[in-house]
């Protein structure tokens, strides 16, 4: 059996998500669907990170295992002609029979962008989350600084999660200010929790907007208390940018 | 009668472009109506270059004359909240009463994006054409050149057009590389036939992918023929940048 890797970019407004459920249209339905019509046999797809509805991907990591002869160059072509617009496979490899993409992955790298001009963008409405207060990227990376390292999330955590390990590590955080008034927040760790980023985007801009005290981050890690943290910010904002192995 | 400016950004994706028409969702339709209910009076915008469906705008340019005492300041947050989100406002300002968005205007600028990598995006699907044969970018160049200046670009125009005067000057073509492949191609000029921009590009790709000899462009301009230039390049690619006064 050949394992194949796939790297995939999608935008996430008309998916539920990456995960295969019932009856939804959802990126991993959608490529085992065409692969299924492509290698004639049936596939199952591992992807490194499950992403909401709404939220988008530039290079998503999924490996399947197949018996087709198919060369990879060819199954990108025919992919990427017979997936929805709204997929694309920016590369296609094989790799050794232990590769998982979610199992072996090290490190995942989510970057969410906020319009913090006074203007909506009509464009980019669907990618970006527009905020009105403007916000202080010097209190919100101060903020962000105690986030770094290994800790319990589960303050950051959405309570739909019935997940027992709250423990992840943070290797980078970095808030940075973009053109036209975005600003670019881009977390690298080890794993994530449900919601997690956003819940951590939506904090930290309460913190920016001085509606929250920058002090916030430090005891919701302390106290592990949901409610103590800001509102979800919404998927469209949210990219699954590079999984590193 | 006070003469409002509008600066105006749309996603052309699900709009029958620009101009009002019975029964379909146009830009100026929907900005109109919108007005109607915000001023509580009749009132009809002037903008300064139609767009066709899928045409995207960065900055259009339109004005209004009203009655009304509504500060512009007020009346631009108005609009972003009541208007569809695939369009915003992005400034308004007063002119003099001799102001009109298309009559006035010295310059437009139009840019049109190709994406000549490998794969296809699904994130920019409705926002650049993907063309696959790698484009020589000199050659583009100095086939572009001699389209500088005041020519009767009548082979560059649709053939469902009715207009009489066909001549028009292009003050500027910039063709420039840009990252991850793309290619932008920036055009300024006094005004553009229907379709025109579309079809300089649709040739300019023939030229740089080398289905078609650089000198076409000379020959079209001569003999002006619509049939010896290329395809229309679709409207997904093309930004209405900026109107010059």
């Amino acid at each position: 059996m050949r394992n194949i890797k796939l790297e995939i970019e999608y935008d996430g407004s008309s998916f539920f998500g990456w995960q295969k459920q019932v009856r939804k249209r959802t990126v991993q339905v959608e490529i085992e669907k065409i692969l299924k019509i492509i290698l004639k046999e049936e596939v199952e797809i591992f992807g490194a990170g499950r992403t909401d509805s709404g939220v988008h991907a530039l290079k998503q990591v999924a490996n399947f295992h197949s018996r087709s002869p198919i060369s990879t160059e060819a199954l990108k072509k025919t992919l990427n002609c017979m997936l929805p617009q709204d997929i694309s496979i920016v590369s296609i490899g094989e790799e050794g029979p232990d590769f998982h993409a979610r199992k072996s992955a090290k490190a995942k790298t989510y970057v969410y962008i906020v319009n913090n001009s006074d203007e909506p963008s009509a464009l980019n409405r669907k990618r970006e989350y527009h905020v009105v207060p403007v916000l202080d990227i010097g209190k919100m990376r101060a903020s962000a600084e105690c986030l770094i390292g290994t800790h319990d999330f589960k303050g950051f955590m959405s309570s739909g999660s019935n997940i027992k390990n709250t423990q992840r590590t943070i290797f980078e955080i970095r808030i940075d200010k973009k053109e036209k008034g975005r600003i670019e927040f881009s977390f690298t760790g080890n794993g994530f929790l449900y919601n997690m980023i956003r819940i951590l985007v939506g904090t930290l801009i309460e913190v920016g907007a001085g509606t929250k005290d920058r002090e916030i981050i430090r005891e919701i890690l302390q106290k592990k208390d949901r409610k103590l943290a800001g509102n979800t910010a919404p998927p469209q904002g949210l990219y699954l940018m590079e999984v590193g192995y």
